[in-house]
């Protein structure tokens, strides 16, 4: 499960990020990031005092810009296009926060049919001004719930 | 300049990316895209039977899979990765209708700063429920003129 | 057709570059290259010279890094997993002289099967100590009459 | 480290690329391939059964063409540009066996200046036909040893 979210973000949001992973990985799951800060380095820290295993998909090339949290580093060197590996290797995506980045995450899963929970997220709304539906948790630990009977039911959306 | 919208896409919006790519010729401008159906198809046929350059990045490896109207066609092979490198291609974006394909480019281009002017999209509100300030345009033609100025400017967002 | 070579090259292999480029542009062929300097600059100066069209797909994100004679220059961002874009978007490669980049391009085009035409090249022994069968051409004009023979046969190695 | 060979390999690579497996997991280093078959599976298993960390950056879309030695798995969809990932990836390489898409991770490595041992790989020589310098090694032990080594130092070549 991929946990997307900026690299700025506030105590609130990193506080989530934090219970999300922790949850994430009691719950067995591989915690997959961007590997760099913010949403990315607190998710992984949560994930990683549970005892998880995290992966960091990393947009340049030095593993050293990884955060500390990461049991596996890979530098993909393809700066944002990143963002659709870390998409890719997901059977669901929990969005925390908002940012233009973690934008294009939720958009390429909602693209490719990965399922999407999103915690305090953006909104999108179609041209006609109607929100686009889109599954929205209230808590961390129901954003873990939902994505992984998503996840298990390998349901889209 | 980029012209991004999805594949399937009304009459309406067919016409609009025609005119938007006759306008970019006529202006000198090579116009991108993803290089398959619906918008991508219309915005380059505009722009070839104003004898303008267009590029097609396709996400597959079979240059056939490209739309007629391409000057050259580069089967990236990346899927939708290559949705990143029509944005790092393009001085500016023109974003016609609403896709999560779309949209994932136009978070693309707004986090690396390149300008991206609307028509016809989709809106995206903060966690807070307020609109996010964008460049929109109510014609093609004023699409046009907005994102070449905001390309030679150099201007992102 | 993509012509692959080392940045650095001296005065020989640059003149074979121009001419190959020259001579696949009299044929109608668009010369695909990484879009830097020496063999790719050369082989592009020549192919523009004919009138041809030339593409340039650059591992950097600043399009300004590529040479002054494309057409087309597209700043993939990709460091050097360019080098499997410039192989994907070719029916055939020539080869001109030697460096592991150029080597890796011509890997992945025989991994790939597209055809390769070597001019002054590396040559490849097996572990057993023998040469890897492959096409060697002795002039510029041979390398580009083999390179589009194979390409319009659709034919490998 | 990664461990880079064909996917097709007779038994006494596989048996040289468990044992290459087994001594990397042993001194610590985290086990990094294309996650496919032959040469891939047998580092990997080699690996697991030392207890060791795999990863395996998979050239297509579905996790489940991983071979079942990885501990994480990435499906990265990049095709054969995945090669420069696993380049990317990994301090070292230990090169066993030969094909050409061993080779063109093996040039990728060189040109980025990331050490290369060989076991029982192919050999590159230069245009006018002299053997290019490089690590050779003639067990799976003295190749970790070279490895470990040499990454290390941060020792390219």
């Amino acid at each position: 499960v991929a946990v997307v979210g900026p690299a700025q973000a506030d105590d609130d949001l990193l506080a989530l990020a934090r219970e999300v992973g922790a949850a994430l990985a009691a719950r067995g799951a591989v915690v997959v990031t961007g590997g760099l800060g913010g949403v990315m380095a607190a998710a992984s820290e949560g994930a990683r005092r549970a005892d998880g295993v995290t992966l960091g998909l990393l947009p340049g090339t030095d593993r050293r810009t990884g955060n500390e949290h990461l049991s596996v580093a890979v530098p993909t060197g393809l700066g944002e296009a990143r963002n659709a590996l870390v998409v890719r290797t997901a059977d669901a995506l929990v969005s925390i926060g908002g940012s233009w980045g973690t934008l294009s995450e939720v958009a390429l899963a909602r693209r490719a049919g990965t399922p999407v929970v999103s915690l305090a997220g953006w909104q999108v709304l179609d041209a006609a001004g109607r929100p686009l539906p889109g599954r929205v948790a209230a808590s961390a630990t129901e954003a873990v719930e939902l994505a992984l009977a998503a996840a298990s039911r390998g349901q889209g959306c």
